[in-house]
């Protein structure tokens, strides 16, 4: 019986916000492997703001998905034929962008085959790609000293999280910002922050005032926009802002301006530096071994968010634009094995 | 007889460019030197952007001067009366910020002796504030490397002409950009630039797609506004911009919106970072000791322009803004001594 595998495939570019029809649902028959490939069965598919930006034509760190193209994603799987000897068939394997569908086709060679005891949806949160992503981002650019304080948007989601206890570990003050007060509460009560700002219904500038009477020493921006702006302002000398997201820009339909106080990285000599996770891919291991100790001593913790069903992966991923959604958001696109 | 002194000092903060009116003459006696003071008679005033910004209330990196204060300036001088027994009468020195007059009462400890055979309008040009700013600006943020490609704006500037020669020793392809054919041909005829453009007939945009085939490395930003956006537009992955200034932006009387593709710091993880030379003041004396052997070498030249008399500094600071100038502008206040 011939597998078939569903994809989602980009039909056209979204103009703002994604709308049905963007992406279109094929089914089509899996090819017979090629010499060196194996055969993953998707488990969870990662979804992530930087999605937004792959079905865009904008200026970006990767071509954009073409249209007609599978969905670029990050997945983790469960390999179900082999041609490479190296990797297994039931070995549960990482094919780095193995897509929005059932089945990925790729390489042996790319595989990481994720170690035991590690549960598949840690891969893709904090011990994978949102964990290592705050990791790298939190000490390389914002290089946290004990004592500082430092500002973290989208606090409660997977990356933002993840970056508040780190900084929490490495000794700052640590400030969030987030779009509901359950997550404040989390973020405060159960993660530790020293605060919150719910920027929904407080006025994020004089929050930062009263919660950061001694300026702001590092950034790490999720979010772009006003939000940053309001964080720029405070911004102390020699601070350093770790651009992670702009995820309040990816449904512009073109450039947005820069922040109000540009010449404040002047004034103030801040250094502001933009990072994509997969630049530090040589440094992978030392994140992931590093998060997993601080996740077994309880100095970290983090939520994932499952849902389930492929067929509904283009409705989920608008959950991380509203924010409708309550930690590292998933797919499950089939089963995991016993154990996760 | 009593000595009198000249000052200028801040009547009201300019809007837009400097008016007639904004600073006002002033002459007062020179009081008596208090126990450990020098007086120093000012020989050169530095002319430089950043008086725009003291002048004006903006968000900045010093107190602004305050209306009625003396205006704040660069000056090199000698010194005249001394109660500090380290400050031989005679000395030439630095009194750092000596100000737009006549004469500095400054404590002698503060007062850097030139050392002889220095000329003194070195000091405040390749040999002092700004070599010092175009070296470190360059080599600790841009971090040049062989064969990188550097662009430089206000490239015939006193910083600027700096920067692009350091940057040619250290084998990277330098095009400047400048505001007229005459200064175009310096840096490239002269100073070795590879490339010039003037921005004011030429579409910079264009000109660099031509000139940086292969994307920009170091951007080494005076200017900021539209020129800025153009070569933003074209930095290559994990490159760098130092600011330096944003003489563009200086005359706006509220704040500027950012660069247009401010996205592109977080798409080609580019490094921006702003810096001020007194950053740096532990280090002066490494910049200006390389400095002065790429002089002595013929590595490095220079330009100084001296217009005459301390009684026209606010017509002279103008040039800065329109570029009728040819080299680090300085007023000369009273003559130099034999050997200058």
């Amino acid at each position: 019986m011939t597998r078939m595998n569903r994809q989602w495939r980009l039909a056209r570019r979204p103009m703002g916000e994604i709308q049905d029809g963007d992406l279109e649902l094929a089914t089509v028959p899996v090819p017979a492997l090629e010499e060196g490939q194996v055969l993953v069965r998707n488990v969870y598919l990662s979804l992530d703001p930087t999605n937004r930006i792959w079905m865009s034509d904008m200026d970006q760190y990767m071509p954009p998905v073409q249209i007609g193209e599978v969905m670029r994603g990050g997945t983790v799987g469960v390999v179900e034929e082999s041609r490479d000897p190296n990797v297994p068939v039931g070995a549960r394997v990482v094919p780095w962008l193995g897509g929005w569908q059932d089945y990925a086709i790729v390489p042996g060679s790319v595989c990481n085959q994720i170690p035991p005891g590690f549960p598949m949806s840690a891969i893709l949160s904090s011990m994978g790609l949102t964990g290592v992503t705050g990791y790298f981002g939190l000490l390389d650019i914002g290089q946290p000293k004990a004592g500082e304080t430092l500002v973290v948007s989208a606090a409660a989601g997977a990356v933002g999280s993840i970056v508040g206890q780190i900084g929490k570990i490495k000794g700052c003050r640590v400030v969030g910002i987030a779009g509901s007060d359950e997550k404040c509460r989390w973020i405060v009560n159960d993660l530790g922050f020293d605060a919150a700002i719910n920027y929904r219904t407080e006025d994020v500038g004089a929050a930062l005032d009263r919660l950061c009477p001694h300026g702001i020493d590092i950034n790490f921006e999720n979010v772009g926009g006003e939000i940053m702006d309001a964080v720029m302002a405070r911004m102390s000398n020699f601070g350093r802002m770790a651009l992670c997201g702009m995820i309040s820009q990816y449904n512009a339909s073109g450039p947005v301006s820069g922040p109000k106080n540009f010449t404040a990285i002047l004034m103030r000599r801040l250094t502001v530096r933009g990072f994509i996770v997969s630049d530090y891919m040589d440094r992978w291991g030392e994140a992931v071994a590093q998060i997993g100790l601080w996740v077994s001593e309880g100095k970290i913790k983090y939520k994932v968010h499952i849902e389930q069903g492929l067929e509904h992966a283009p409705q989920t991923v608008k959950r991380l634009f509203t924010g409708d959604h309550d930690g590292k958001l998933l797919v499950e696109v089939s089963p995991p094995p016993p154990g996760g």
